[in-house]
C-alpha cells in the first residue's frame, strides 16, 4: 500500500487536448466484422498528446478499458474540473512521456463515447442501432484502431499499452499487425476470460436485460434503463476492488455513525459508495455499449481465435518486446494469468519483462497512482525507443 | 477435489420425515426483536429426526444458511424424489447419526418455508407484511429457535451446527445461551460480515428492488420481481463457487459446441447455468425474505453486538466446545475470518478444534459430499457425547 501515492493535481500536464473524429468505411466499402456482418460509415472518436517526429517512430497507442474513452490526458478547457482518465500516467516527465512520444487513444467501435456504437445513428434507418448493432470484437476495435493509425500515416507503433479489455486491445495488436508493433505493454489482463470472468459480466448483462426500460435494447427515445445499468455497474466495481481495498476503505464504516436503521437503507458506507457509484455511471455510459463491450471481452479467446488453442502458436508472428504487469490483489485477471500469457511469449523467444506488482486495490490498481508501475513503464519505453533507434541505424 | 465423493443416492436414509410447526409469541406476549419493534404470533416450521433420549441429552440443532428450510433429510413420501438440503451429513451411521442423536432444525425467522417472514400474514392487515414486516437479526432468528427448543422441552443442545449464516446463528447461541450448548459446529462462518461481503449483498438486493414488480414489497397480490430476485440468486450464486471450481466445471465450453451466437443469447455454459439457477430459484423463494435474511446477515457483528467490539470478550461466557471449519477456496468467508474466530475462543480457554479443508469448490464446498469434513463431524460429536456423559457421571 505504502508505494501508492495520492494524484498531484498540481503536477504538470499535457494541457489543453483536443476531442478529434475519424471517419471511414462509408458503404460500399464497410467494415467486414469478425462475425461476417458489415458496418459503415464508422466514426471513430480520438485523442492525441505530443508530436509525431519526422520518421513517424514515437507513436504510443493507448486502449483503453470497458468504460473509458479517447480522452487519456489533459484538459479540454482553462475551466474543465477534471483531466482524462490516465492523466498520472501520461504527461510530460510522466510514465508515458508527451515531450518524447505521440500519443493517440480513440474510443472503442461499440462504446458511446463519440466512436460508432449502438446508440449512434443506423444509416438505415435513421434511428440509433439499438440491437441492430452487430456484435463487434476485440479483433473488430483494432481494425478500427489500425485504420486510424493509416489514416494518421502511422506505420509503426513504439508501443501500445492498455489494461483490462484495452490489455486484450494491446494482444490482439501485436497477433493481428505483428509488423506493426515494436513493443506492448498489456496491464491486468488476459489472453481469455476465466468463467468466473464471464459470470460476473453475465449477471450484469442480465441486469441490464431485466430492466424493462431497457426495451429489447430500444430505449433511446424513452425512459432509459438506469436501474439496470446501474446494477450491472455494481456488479462491476465490486471485481475492480478486493477484499482487502474494501476493508481498508470501508470495513464495516455506517454512513450514520450512530447505528444501523433497521431498514433496507444503506446502512454501511460501501453501500452507500456503490449506490453512488451505480447512480453517477448511468450519467455517462449506455446501458447497450455495456452489453456489447462486455459480449466482446467474453468472445476474446487469443489461444482458440490465433493460435488453434495454443497462446504459444498464437503469438508466433508476434515480433513485439513485452512489458507484462500484473498486480496481487487482482481477483478477475488474477496473475497465473499473466504468466501464462508470458510462458507463451517467451517459448516464442521474445524479449519480456514481467512484474506482479504488490497492490492491494484489486484489478482497478493498474488505473491507480503507483510509483512502481510509472518507473517501469518509463523505463520500458525509453529502453524500446534507444534500441529502435539503433537497430533501425544498424540496418 | 479428489477427496469429494459422489452422493451415494441409494445411501441409507432417515426415511420419511414430517413437517412440523410451533406457533408462540401471541399478542399481547409478542416477541421483541433486537431493534425493539414487536413481532407475533410467530410460527416456526421445523423438522425433526432421530430420537430424544430419556435425559434429553441428544440434541443436535441444525441452522440453514439463506436459501434453506427446515427440511435437513429424509424424505416427506415414498415416491417423494429429492431428499432434505444436508441428507449427505445427517442420517442414520452418517456423518449427524440419526441413531444417535435427535436432529431440529427449523426454517428461521424471515425465510418463506413455512416460519413467520415478509410474506406471511400480517394479523393487523390481513395482508402479507411485505415490508411492514419488521427488520430480523441474528439474534431474533436464534431467539425464535431457542422458544422452539423449551417447547420441545430441550434444555442443553449438545451441538449446534451450521454454515454460512447458520454459522452466525451458531455463534449467536454460543453467546446468548452459553449455559445451554455443549458444542458447536460453525462452518465456513464469520463473525462479521466484510466490506465485500455486504457489497455483493447490496447489490443483489439492489437488483430486488430495481425490479418494477417489486413495488417497494407490495407485489403479493400481482406479478412478482422474478426477475430482480433471479439477478440478485445469480450474484449470489458467484460467490458461493470459485475461480478454481468454475474452470473445472465451466472454463469456456460453449453451449452450443459450434461455436458463439454473435448475440445476447448465453454462448457459455456457464451463462445458462446462471441462468438456470435464478429462475429456478424464484420458484420457491421470496424476494422480500431474501432482503431480510442478508440484511440480516450483514447487520451480524458478534464482536460489536456482544463484546464491545472483542471477539475475546463476546465469547467469554461461552462453554461450548468448538470444531470451527473453513475451506480454502471460500472467498466469501475466508480462512482468515476463522482464524480470528478461532484465536478468540483459545484466548478464553476453551476446548476448540479447527480444519481448513483443502476444496477447489468455494464456500459451497460446505454443503458438498466430503469424507473429510463428513469424518470430522462424526469424530467429533461423538467425542463430546462421550465427554458430555462422563462430566455428568462425574457430578
Amino acid at each position: 500500500m505504502s508505494e501508492y501515492i495520492e494524484h498531484d493535481k498540481a503536477g504538470v500536464s499535457v494541457g489543453l487536448v483536443e476531442k478529434k473524429s475519424f471517419a471511414f468505411a462509408e458503404p460500399p466499402n464497410e467494415m467486414i466484422l469478425e462475425s461476417g456482418a458489415r458496418l459503415g460509415p464508422v466514426t471513430i472518436a480520438y485523442e492525441t498528446c505530443g508530436e509525431l517526429n519526422d520518421d513517424k517512430s514515437n507513436a504510443v497507442l493507448i486502449c483503453h478499458a470497458l468504460s473509458g474513452d479517447s480522452h487519456v490526458a489533459g484538459y479540454y478547457s482553462e475551466d474543465d474540473p477534471k483531466p482524462g482518465w490516465w492523466d498520472i500516467m501520461v504527461g510530460p516527465g510522466k510514465g508515458i512521456d508527451t515531450d518524447k512520444y505521440f500519443i493517440v487513444c480513440s474510443n472503442i467501435l461499440g462504446s458511446c463515447i463519440g466512436s460508432t456504437g449502438p446508440c449512434t445513428y443506423n444509416p438505415k434507418t435513421v434511428e440509433p442501432y439499438g440491437l441492430d448493432f452487430p456484435v463487434v470484437t476485440i479483433g473488430d476495435m483494432v481494425k478500427a484502431q489500425k485504420a486510424l493509425l493509416d489514416h494518421l500515416g502511422i506505420k509503426k507503433i513504439l508501443s501500445v499499452i492498455g489494461g483490462s479489455i484495452g490489455g486484450m486491445q494491446v494482444l490482439e495488436w501485436c497477433v493481428s499487425y505483428p509488423e506493426m508493433v515494436v513493443s506492448a505493454i498489456p496491464l491486468a489482463t488476459t489472453t481469455r476470460h476465466s468463467a468466473l470472468a464471464i459470470a460476473f459480466n453475465e449477471v450484469a448483462r442480465q441486469a441490464i436485460m431485466a430492466d424493462p426500460n431497457w426495451n429489447n435494447g430500444d430505449y433511446y427515445s424513452g425512459a432509459e434503463p438506469d436501474l439496470g445499468l446501474a446494477v450491472a455497474r455494481m456488479i462491476g466495481h465490486i471485481t475492480y476492488l478486493s477484499d482487502e481495498s474494501m476493508r481498508i476503505k470501508f470495513g464495516r464504516q455506517l454512513q450514520d455513525k450512530s447505528d444501523i436503521s433497521y431498514n433496507f437503507d444503506a446502512d454501511f458506507q460501501v453501500e452507500s459508495y456503490l449506490r453512488y457509484q451505480g447512480a453517477k455511471f448511468v450519467q455517462r455510459f449506455d446501458a447497450n455499449s455495456f452489453l456489447y463491450i462486455t459480449k466482446a471481452a467474453d468472445y476474446y479467446d487469443l489461444e482458440k481465435q490465433h493460435g488453434n488453442g495454443s497462446a504459444v502458436e498464437a503469438f508466433s508472428k508476434t515480433k513485439a518486446k513485452f512489458l507484462v504487469v500484473s498486480f496481487t490483489s487482482d481477483w478477475l485477471y488474477p496473475t497465473y494469468q499473466s504468466r501464462t500469457m508470458v510462458q507463451a511469449l517467451k517459448k516464442n523467444g521474445l524479449d519480456v519483462s514481467f512484474c506482479e506488482i504488490e497492490a492491494d486495490w484489486g484489478h482497478d490498481a493498474f488505473l491507480l497512482p503507483s510509483k512502481s508501475l510509472t518507473a517501469m513503464v518509463k523505463g520500458f519505453l525509453e529502453r524500446v525507443n534507444n534500441e529502435n533507434g539503433k537497430e533501425e541505424n544498424a540496418l
